[in-house]
């Protein structure tokens, strides 16, 4: 089941479908790839996609007497299983992107251990857990879970009126957003030891109790096309979607711009015999543009500058968010991007429960190399296109349509480079997606 | 035309519909508003409804020629109308309120004075601006505006080709942005002379050059209501949906927090005797909720606490945007709540003439005493079901609309308190409303 490469891809084409079965089901991971570098030597694209499962952590205390439908399974040990699909675009080298691929559902799946327990109860959350406790309350039977920590008998228990109801969902949503932030501190660690160069973005999806989580952090896109419908399920990290949070921090602590940067936009460089004029800017406030009068301070390099695909923080980076790149410097200075670049993914939520799916709904993910020059509408066409060429219990009809994704989004080489079928420049960039179906041939029970 | 009232208005209920005809047209301003305090001695909430000449500002190097289709008005006059209607919901006093009522409309006509060539001109706005220019490029016949800053001639100007293109709609959108900026300003300089009280959230709607900027900060609300769906105008500025933005600041800036907070969020308080349990947190990186252990820093009082309407930011306030507020302090402390609260809208733009409205087409802006007890379906309900019982042409259908909105939201007085139709509480708020309507007996032309 487990898959997986070692650093540095060479320059080829790869396509992979998998089926596996499980407990009797039969369940589908189709997905395509290519790989069509030119920029550098490797794919920096990283890919993975598992089935995990989550073993409850030993209690501190000795085992805990097994309860009714807490998923103990036959060989005695209690979790759950959750199916996981992620890719990785990696910058300036693949090393952060490869190790992320083969480490950032063990980081889930350690950070979902500790909750085994709690998201098999279900009845609210606890809001605190008694001393030592790794798995919940010790005894679940003599506890009430949102208002006894362990010491005051239950009866003298306090009443706390003003007490947020936490869901199991969002358990899920901090397991997995504290997990990116795990990743990002191996690669950290081990970025030395390792050679580990560079960083990604990341973009995984995760089915777990009935609900997709899809987490991302960088200009992967994620989206649903269910009946046709296109529902998005990421947004894009960059200079120009996040220039407020990015301002903002750089306003708050200005020594992070070591005197090179401005944290105000403007429309374009300032010329120094342009001072005293009056140009278009915005602040960390600001969603309009207005005029100032130049100053001194406003000559220096705009923290966020260019637009659209060319839009760069610090004139270095055009992600916001991904794991890695713990070395990166603004170009021959010793100012860090770290502090503004974030490993925090957005989570969002897909109830598989709330819609009842046809096989021809699917989960589609792919990197900015898809996105770059095919839209969602394009991508909805080639999917309903490439799935109804094929019976609807046929599994690899999903593969179909990850590799013609890929290779519509590629081209064909012509004398003036690769082109699109409207003869339109095709993506210079890697390319990966997945094609995940949310009602296909197996379920994901 | 100009409309007003004084500092307190006695507990009473008042309802007004305006026309006014101007140019030969005919245009209606109708709205509905109730004071039903309880809470205080006076309504605190305060609104305005005005039509408004921008002038275009003298130029510094003398009148500018006159251009064809440049605004020039019979009087020789250069400017432009806008429509304005904005709701003040005051806290801690009326003062604040009552001179936002009074004033902002007039810093949004400041803002926009320095524009009024720019916007008449069909051309992009210029980025930068000669030594000295108010209203744009002193001959305009002359200039190139988006390269040419003045002193370069036209043919030897440097090219900008990483030069981000500014709309108009985005001057006027940083021209009410930095207009809610001054206002604050200005409320903080004459509060010790004025006697000014408190603070207030302003929801203005301006209609400009065919299209609806609409200005929300606070927890008033706007939608419009066109062929019976529902468009989201604004959104509500809360501690839950700025706690992010709330957490980043005191993580930043601990010192704002006096050492009587912390920046995480728990579900409740946590007691003393807890230390070393581990309670569900959350901190400014994070929407889903996780475990931590806790430390004696985490026994502070959390700067986000409560749910829904008893949210509260630093134990004191339930709204984070809004005017004033420039005395407020945490409760018998020295800190001060407002380098968290914000004076800055966010403004969401509605272009008018993309879209034929019907005369039972309507803007609604409402305090949050209306939409505490009354949702968009039943406002939208609410409208449809009053409009339909006038003729189209009926220019006092629309205050009808809103009278009954504020007569339902109140409620009847029963014994057991203000009740709804359906025997719910009604709004023991300040409710004001106005019902704008988008393809009236009238137009804004």
């Amino acid at each position: 089941m487990s898959w997986g490469w070692g650093e540095g891809v060479p320059q080829d084409a790869i396509y992979w479908n998998m089926i596996c079965e499980r407990k009797g089901l039969y369940t589908c991971f189709p997905s395509g790839r290519v790989i069509n570098a030119g920029k550098s030597q490797h794919n920096e694209d990283q890919a993975c996609c598992e089935v995990v499962f989550v073993e409850q952590r030993p209690s501190p205390r000795g085992r805990l007497p097994s309860r009714e439908g807490s998923g103990e399974l036959d060989g005695g040990k209690k979790g759950f299983y959750f199916h996981y699909w992620a890719l990785f675009d990696g910058h300036a080298g693949s090393g952060a992107a490869v190790m992320a691929s083969q480490r950032l559902h063990l980081h889930i799946c350690e950070q979902l251990r500790d909750l085994v327990e709690i998201l098999q109860d279900p009845s609210p959350p606890p809001i605190c857990l008694p001393h030592g406790a790794k798995t919940g309350p010790a005894d679940p039977n003599h506890m009430s879970y949102t208002e006894d920590c362990g010491e005051v008998p239950n009866d003298a228990a306090p009443r706390f009126h003003l007490e947020k109801a936490v869901s199991h969902e969002s358990l899920v949503i901090g397991a997995i957003e504290n997990a990116f932030k795990h990743m990002d501190d191996q690669i950290e660690r081990e970025r030395a030891s390792q050679h580990l160069a560079g960083g990604c973005c990341a973009l995984a999806a995760i089915y777990l109790m009935g609900k997709f989580y899809v987490a991302n952090a960088g200009d992967s896109r994620a989206i649903i096309i269910r009946n046709g419908e296109i529902i998005p399920m990421s947004r894009e990290f960059t200079p120009e979607t996040e220039r407020q949070r990015l301002q903002f921090l750089a306003l708050l602590r200005p020594e992070l711009l070591g005197k090179e940067f401005t944290h105000l936009e403007f429309p374009r460089r300032i010329q120094p015999k342009e001072l005293g004029k009056k140009m278009l800017y915005r602040d960390q406030n600001m969603n309009g543009w207005a005029y100032k009068k130049i100053e001194e301070d406003d000559l220096k390099f705009p923290l966020i500058f260019g637009e659209g695909k060319k839009a760069r923080m610090m004139a270095t980076i055009g992600v916001t968010r991904g794991l890695g790149d713990h070395d990166l410097k603004v170009f021959s200075s010793n100012i860090h991007i770290k502090p503004f670049l974030s490993c925090f993914p957005e989570v969002r939520v897909y109830d598989l429960t709330q819609y009842e799916h046809c096989p021809d709904d699917v989960l589609v993910l792919g990197t900015d190399g898809l996105w770059d020059v095919t839209n969602d509408k394009e991508v909805a066409g080639v999917v309903m296109e490439v799935l109804t060429s094929y019976e609807p219990n046929d599994p690899c009809r999903y593969t179909m349509v990850a590799q013609e994704l890929v290779v519509r989004s590629r081209g064909v080489l012509k004398e003036r480079g690769w082109r699109l079928a409207n003869d339109k420049l095709g993506s210079g960039d890697d390319i990966s997606v997945f094609v995940i179906p949310l009602g296909g041939p197996g379920n994901y029970t």
